[in-house]
């Protein structure tokens, strides 16, 4: 079954608002098989959207609409949809109840145009909308199916969970399942030649995605049943967990704060950081986690020398001989803050995050990562490329990848 | 001018990632007056990224694409545009060696796959890619102009604003001219209520948005000269002026952390942050603006009571009998922290960002916002619905809007 959304307003043409409809609605269809092949975004104009659903009609056997469904003028989609289909707008009496119930309630003065929000398309099944004033619809012409559903993501999110997702679900024959390994370490092109032969493979598929820093292998299987889907990426993951190893540093949904925090809080281990120039955001990552208070007590954000010798005890001779990015103050700053805190593990990040500061010896993107654990200290020196966010999101990365090396008992120091 | 955006992706379809580019790209091009008129979404497949190019050439004078600049198999965006114009791929000498060099730099191993990203369509200007290996183009064809952009935001905001914006502000003769207020402290319906008539205005439009915690307005206004159109800005942004007050802090790209840092900067003024639920999160706001080493220093993630008392010297009697949230701990913690930073200003904030660890007198969402400065404290007790990302960012603005309110005498504790 070959899809296509249609996501019907000019605020998304403006840019004042991001599309997150048409992701919530494809990450669902690929769940059950049901292939998105276009987005497409048009203004509140009929003759535009016509002209889209001349298209649309073409290629697609679902067509998914979504926007346009207000009770304002511009609001424009379901009056033009049925022109185009040739079908009449029918009032449905029970929508028209429960609009008047939903002003009723909310003690507003309902508007005549909001009459119109009763109005479907000829045929039509009625979405229901729990949240707002404007029901959705369902109905079929020439074998195709058009799916009509409000814009605001709370109204369409729970509409299209309850009432569009069961009904397609039951048309696919086919199931899909996917699964994502993270790995971190590595660059794209090079895990891109590592996975070489497995990328042109069609049923499962390996798609490379990078992000944030992250890379990402999205293994989908298609398959009659589920158990068969699994075991066919379960053989991928092996392939690769064979190529990739240890830079694997989990999977779906895992981030790698998540995946420290398990670690840590299984062994009871607990962790402080020591922060220069991410200035916070390694604590800030790891306290995204509920429950982060298990493993995370302290944190140092040390973001001049002063704080770094006052605050971690890093000595004035460190700091005046090696300077405050070297292997030297990244070393007391995470040994320091261990000590300190009374955690297991101690961990710093010392460098130059941009976009000034930097210098020939030491040039912007230039981050230590000192891990303390008991007697031991390691250090990873690291040079990343980009701008200052980046850098410092890389950076804290790499620290909480030490973490995880060091718990796993892994090659720590790349 | 009409324009058209095609994002090149799988995962778009997929529903991995939500099109930020587009968005981006759209806001941009309105305030040139180059109307787009659709965004489409397509996989890295090349038969149907032509259909795409059938469609866009038939209706659209600016064709920009997005994604699949990549250096892996599945990035044939650039290949198939190419053979759709009927143009060759030529090899640019100064993206070779650019790539070659940000290798060299990251002392990355470079693949065979990498030179691709220095092959163009004949004809093209060569559009730079400061942060990763991709660098985009531009070329025109029957009159038609084509662009070509990576897909990841930090590689294509730059090269969108450095070489496309100025290349098509040129071309465009409409002016419009936009001003984004932004507003901190109410919520978005009231301030709607508040400008409810400014909001039925068409030229200038006024459009709220709400995003992070923050409510925006945009005015936009069409004209054949900047002058005009920004007069007309004018007008519409005092009506908003008199009614929002001093809810607004800032204007256009303005963040929040960006406006403390100039107003303390502008008075050399220090500050330092005591952060219980936040863990960071208010440093890593102040310290994502380059040279905020001017203003902040010192930063202290007290997670725990033992935190609270070791590193800022709360006393254990405060934290038994109050609580670690309460106005207690927080007027400690502000002070205490200020002292010990030797800064001007000391924040603090401390609540429960949930989702568990709430009761009936101390719900999740409850956080204190603590300000110190010389003998004044000031304290502002919040309760913020919804997700802990959303506790904890509303509390680090709290905090930010604290102190901008104390440099500009405004009323602190609402």
């Amino acid at each position: 079954m070959k899809s296509e959304i249609i996501s019907v307003g000019t605020e998304l043409l403006l840019g004042q608002i991001v599309n997150t409809n048409a992701k919530y609605i494809s990450l669902k269809l690929s769940t059950i098989g049901i292939d998105v092949f276009f987005q497409t975004n048009v203004g509140d104009n009929p003759k535009r959207l016509k002209e889209c659903l001349e298209i649309a009609v073409k290629r697609s056997d679902i067509i998914i609409l979504t926007g346009g469904l207000g009770p304002t003028m511009d609001d424009l989609t379901k009056e033009t949809v049925a022109e185009f289909f040739d079908l009449p707008l029918i009032e449905d009496t029970d929508s028209k109840l429960s609009i008047e119930n939903y002003f009723n309630k909310s003690n507003r003065k309902m508007t005549a145009n909001n009459y119109k929000q009763a109005l479907f398309p000829e045929g039509s099944k009625i979405l229901p909308n729990e949240i707002g004033t404007a029901p959705g619809c369902i109905f079929k012409k020439n074998s195709k199916i058009i799916i009509i559903l409000p814009g605001p993501p709370s109204e369409l999110i729970p509409m299209f969970d309850n009432y569009v997702y069961p009904y397609l679900k039951n048309m696919s024959d086919k199931i899909i399942v996917s699964k994502v390994i993270k790995i971190f370490g590595i660059g794209e092109s090079k895990v891109e030649d590592m996975v070489n032969d497995l990328l042109i493979s069609s049923n499962p598929t390996v798609a490379p995605l990078i992000s944030d820093g992250i890379v990402t292998l999205r293994i989908t299987a298609k398959s009659d049943n589920k158990e068969e889907a699994e075991n066919m990426i379960a053989k991928i993951e092996e392939k690769i967990k064979d190529v990739i190893g240890d830079y694997i540093f989990g999977s779906d949904d895992e981030t790698m704060e998540y995946v420290i925090f398990n670690l840590l809080r299984e062994r009871n281990l607990t962790l402080t950081t020591a922060e220069s120039c991410t200035g916070g955001l390694l604590s800030k990552m790891i306290t995204d986690i509920p429950g982060s208070s298990e493993i995370f007590k302290y944190g140092f954000v040390t973001y001049s020398n002063e704080a770094k010798h006052k605050m971690l005890g890093v000595s004035k001779q460190t700091l005046e001989k090696y300077g405050a990015v070297s292997i030297e103050t990244a070393k007391e700053m995470a040994v320091n803050a261990k000590e300190i805190a009374n955690a297991d593990y101690g961990v710093s990040i010392t460098g130059i995050a941009g976009p000034d500061g930097g210098t020939e010896k030491k040039p912007v993107g230039l981050v230590y990562i000192g891990l303390s654990y008991n007697n031991e200290f390691y250090v990873r020196k690291t040079l990343t490329m980009g701008v200052r966010q980046r850098i410092r999101l890389i950076s804290a990365l790499n620290a909480m990848d030490m973490i995880r090396r060091h718990i796993l008992k892994l090659k720590i120091d790349l």
